[in-house]
């Protein structure tokens, strides 16, 4: 049983393919199935299994706030006044980590809305990476609006969006990451997800997203990311470590001397922001771009 | 003979690995081996088979500056007064072309030296695709100076880069072409080769030019391209077509309704250009970025 959730933590470790959303629910997952099936002799040994599994998931992905924030915040509900009874306590633990999958599920939903409108006289959208709220957006426009988006090397999980959006029969137009930002000028607005929202409003995205957001700007195409107020990191929390992924993944050639990086986020400063989505509203930053769009 | 001609003439236009300096050579260098070996009666029908020869390379690389420019002085040179012996006309022929691409490596010299003078106080240099003329002129820096450039989607050119830097022992970094935004913040300077310098004093150059200097405007990092002078396009020439390759290069999966494009070249805007370096000496056209740093 302990390799069960150990390979999971692995997976969620190693997970390229999802959005940072989906991520925090699939912890979540784990959480509320350990709860119900970690070996524990008693409810003190459940809670520090537990706690310790908990800590293991946060750490492995330290880019990705909305794992941080859920995962502390089922650990604060369920260790609030937990039961003394181990079968209790793992039906409350179990409990609050569904629970709390679901009011993430209901808050994507609500930023996604939300985006929607604020894209209501788009008529060519341009987005980047894969987001699960970013796609509920997308399915919420009129369905003549134009999606424009990128493979996003080096794992291509463009290719996820690609699927989505033939099967829901949008019309889409597949390019290279470079060719995003001369694509921008035929893009009415641009809208991304978000791994994290820093507290001065900076966005931290797939690596990419920065060189996007500088060229909308240039071009005064908007610029609007929308997640879950979950991904919001507070004044308390550290800052958080850009994810590195293994070099391996670019499939180069090796070259005496030639290091090969492959850092997965990269941050967008308030600036080139025109506004963040979440389910709570729009919120847009002091230092974000003055742009007349934003407030329509 | 006429297959040899035929099939070279293919692989100037399927080639995605020289950059635009060295693909206009080739097609000199073509043209010097029609001048002395294609089948001719007399002088008019090889004066006749050679100006199809050059229409043909001038069509087949559209965005190439170099190429219509360096064909037609040829074109120029031997049919200014063409001898009228056919023996003597291959001969001048032949020895046009071979005097034009020495004219040009001069010329490619001379560009590469002013770069490297411009970028005398560059520690870490961010290039983008591959220039025979950035790589010469890196050539030129000094042993410490760190070179930082990317794979180039979708036919990862900046492996060449790679190869000629690890041989050269350069200190340099590879990263997927979305990294390249987020390391300018660690970057003195850009150097990109150019495929045509439009008369307003834009760019032309691989896709993805456009967001890195969009993002290094951002950050004030100097932007600069060299190239030699006959990438200048005059005002008697028509707007360059940007070149659209085979969808397929991008070995991605077919969806219904997902519209795969490769386009290889985007413009970039004078405002987001520090200076121009041709073997002419440093151009900074009127609508050039207003940057110090242009002007050590």
């Amino acid at each position: 049983m302990a390799n069960e959730f150990t390979e999971r933590v692995a997976a969620i470790a190693a997970d390229r393919s999802h959005g940072s959303a989906e991520i925090a629910r699939l912890c979540l997952a784990l959480l509320a199935d350990a709860a119900e099936r970690v070996h524990a002799r008693d409810a003190v040994e459940l809670r520090t299994s537990l706690q310790r599994l908990a800590a293991t998931l946060i750490a492995s992905r330290p880019s990705m706030t909305a794992v941080l924030r859920l995962v502390s915040l089922w650990l604060d509900r369920y260790s609030h006044s937990p039961p003394p009874e181990l079968h209790d306590q793992r039906e409350a633990a179990s409990r609050a980590a569904r629970a709390l999958i679901d009011e993430s599920r209901a808050a994507t939903r609500g930023a996604a809305r939300l985006a929607a409108r604020q894209l209501e006289t788009c008529r060519t959208l341009l987005t980047y990476s894969y987001s699960s709220t970013v796609r509920e957006a997308i399915g919420l426009l009129p369905a003549d609006v134009h999606v424009m988006f990128s493979e996003g090397r080096p794992l291509n999980e463009g290719y996820r969006l690609a699927e989505a959006l033939s099967k829901s029969r949008r019309k889409a137009t597949l390019v290279t990451d470079a060719q995003l930002g001369s694509l921008l000028q035929r893009a009415d607005a641009v809208l991304v997800g978000a791994d994290s929202i820093l507290t001065d409003g900076s966005l931290i995205n797939k690596t990419g997203t920065l060189p996007i957001a500088a060229t909308a700007a240039h071009f005064g195409v908007p610029f609007y990311t929308c997640c879950e107020s979950y991904k919001l990191r507070t004044a308390d929390m550290p800052e958080p470590t850009l994810e590195r992924m293994s070099p391996g993944e670019l499939g180069a050639p090796e070259w005496p001397g030639i290091v090969i990086e492959n850092v997965y986020f990269d941050i967008t400063p308030p600036v080139l922001i025109s506004a963040c989505m979440t389910e709570t509203g729009r919120r847009i930053f002091p230092g974000y771009r003055d742009d007349d769009t934003a407030h329509p």
